[in-house]
Formats: structure tokens, C-alpha cells, sequence
């Protein structure tokens, strides 16, 4: 049971999104930038990278709907996903998206542990610096998300078939567009006296 | 020196933030929501929330600047400040400020080690279902900043001066009006062909 009042039937971070709209408009602006908007590094790679730091936080709700997501954009590769989670330096993923995660697996522990020559390594392999950037920053966003979720005990029914079908629905939309199922929209500003 | 390429001269986060005014837009006003914006709490509460947590997380920056954001919003009382770091059950503040500093510390490590217990202590003390709500958010909001600024290996001179001008900066004008100096302007529609 959540830890406060939350309305009902919204899983995961939906239920603290609906409850507080005031903040839900920033977390999904965040996560939409990051995550859904034209990227040099293709959405499927940055919902793994917030798959896998959610899979590091051990956060339910989170690494089953990015995982989804990811999937979603992976040509329905459940099995990748899965790889990725238990060991990404052995998945078919190229070799610029191993050296991020391990700046996003660092990231996840403390953001003091990024050395220089991480970094190196992940330039060595194409990255660039925004997407380096997106990369700690994905990572520290979902340090905040998967606490937020846990930290007020928020619904997560085991049911895959129902992340399954959200992440096709996110995957599609994106984060902003979703946010409007339950954050009231913004009525146009009246003109005149 | 930071591990990419940052605008020079700007301290923690304002480097990484003037690099990428994308997701510097939503960071900032999620700050501006749950810690300048009116609330029933104080700002010099959230603030030191904000400050426990960066402390907890050793980041320099944050912790920093963010007590100098909340000394500034309590008479500069830069002690009680620092009291709160190393003792909260023993400063000079209230049972519910307690209460919600023991949530924060706990969604610091995972946010489900935050128990119902805990929750009905902050209650008893007062707390209402929105106050515990923006405690987590904000707990689990300084886990990505302090990420993102140490992550990044950003420039954080120490100099406690510096910090104390900014810290009444930023509790006069919040962080909005502070992302305004770098971040560039929208410019207004235009209209017709």
C-alpha cells in the first residue's frame, strides 16, 4: 500500500504523477528530452541505459517499463533487454553503448567513481560529449525516478503484459504526450480584460 | 577538470546546465517547484532537506550551496546548518523536520527502505501527505543532481564566499529566475507568413 494517498489504479511513478501535477510537468519534460527526443544515440539505447540503472536500483516498476520501452524500440528484442540487464559486455549492443554503461553503472553508485579514462574509453568508441552528458544524466534522472517510485511505496502489479503494452504506448508517444492522460492541461491565457 | 568540454567559469551544476539549456529548462523548474515555489513547508526546510541529502551523497558543490541557499533563508544561521549535517536528532529544529529528515536519509540509500513506521512518526509529527510526498521528490531529486554535477567532474572552488553571495542569490530569486542568466530566452511566436 502506498505510503500516502494516491489515486487509485495508476502503477508505478503514474500514481505520484497524478497526485502532484505541479511535478509531474518537469520529470516527464526531463524524461522526454532525454529519452524520446531526436538523439544521435537512438531511443533504444537511452531506454536501455535507464533499464539497466534501474535494474541496478533494483526498482520493479522502472526497469520493467523502460524494458519494455526498449523493447519496443529493439524490433521487440525482450531477450536483448534481458542480456542487458544480466550482462551488457557479452550483449549484441555496440561497443560505444558498453563504454556508457559503465559511466551509467558508476553514475549509479557515486558520480565521483566517472574516471577520465571511462570517459576516454567511451570516446574511443564514438561517443561524443552530449552523449557522454545524456549518459550521466540519464543515469542520475532514474537514481531519482526509481526512488521516488520505491520511496512512496507506489502500486506495481507483476503483470508484464501490462508493461508490455505501455511500452509500445511510450515507446510511440513519448513521455509528454502520455502525461496527459492525467495532468490537467493548461487552458489557453484569455486575451483582453 | 571536467570530463567534457563545459562553458568556463560556472560552478557545479551551472557548467553542465549552460552545456545542455534542453534539460537545464526541466531541472531547474523542478528545483523551482519543491524549494522556492510556496509550500507549507519553509524554504529554509526544504533547503536543508535538499543540503542533508548532498551531504549524505558527499557532494561538494550541492551540499554548499545549497546551505548557503538555506542559512540565507534562516537569519544566517550557518551553525544550524551544520548541525543538521552531523547531528539533525539533536538541532535546533522542529519534531516534523526531524521526522522528514530521517524519510530523505532513508530514500537516500533505496527508497524502499523507507517503512510505514516512519511515515506515521512524520504524521504524528504533523506531516501532511504532501509534505511527505515533496520530502521523498525532494531526497530523490538531489540523488540525480548530486549525480549529475559529480558525474560530470565539474569545477567546484572551494570558497566559501562565493557560495554565501550565491546562496542569498538564489533564496531571494529561486532558481527560474538563476537559470535566466544562461540559459537563452524562447523567442516569442511569430505570427502570420
Amino acid at each position: 500500500m502506498p505510503h500516502i494517498k494516491l489515486p487509485e489504479g495508476l502503477q508505478g511513478i503514474r500514481g505520484p504523477m497524478a497526485y502532484r501535477p505541479e511535478t509531474a510537468r518537469p520529470l516527464n519534460e526531463l524524461a522526454e528530452i532525454l529519452l524520446h527526443a531526436p538523439n544521435s544515440l537512438a531511443p533504444g539505447e537511452r531506454e536501455l541505459i535507464a533499464t539497466y540503472v534501474s535494474y541496478l536500483n533494483d526498482c520493479y516498476f522502472c526497469q520493467t517499463v523502460h524494458g519494455a520501452i526498449a523493447a519496443a524500440h529493439l524490433n521487440d528484442d525482450e531477450q536483448l533487454v534481458k542480456r542487458v540487464k544480466a550482462d551488457f559486455q557479452h550483449a549484441d549492443i555496440s561497443n560505444k553503448l558498453k563504454a556508457l554503461l559503465v559511466i551509467a553503472g558508476k553514475v549509479q553508485k557515486d558520480g565521483k567513481l566517472v574516471t577520465a579514462t571511462d570517459v576516454e574509453e567511451a570516446r574511443r568508441a564514438g561517443a561524443t560529449d552530449i552523449e557522454i552528458h545524456d549518459t550521466v544524466l540519464i543515469a542520475a534522472a532514474f537514481c531519482m525516478y526509481n526512488r521516488y517510485v520505491d520511496g512512496l511505496a507506489t502500486w506495481q502489479p507483476h503483470d508484464e503484459e501490462l508493461y508490455r503494452q505501455r511500452g509500445k504506448k511510450t515507446a510511440k508517444e513519448g513521455y509528454v504526450t502520455m502525461s496527459k492522460e492525467y495532468i490537467p492541461q493548461q487552458q489557453p491565457a484569455a486575451h483582453g480584460a
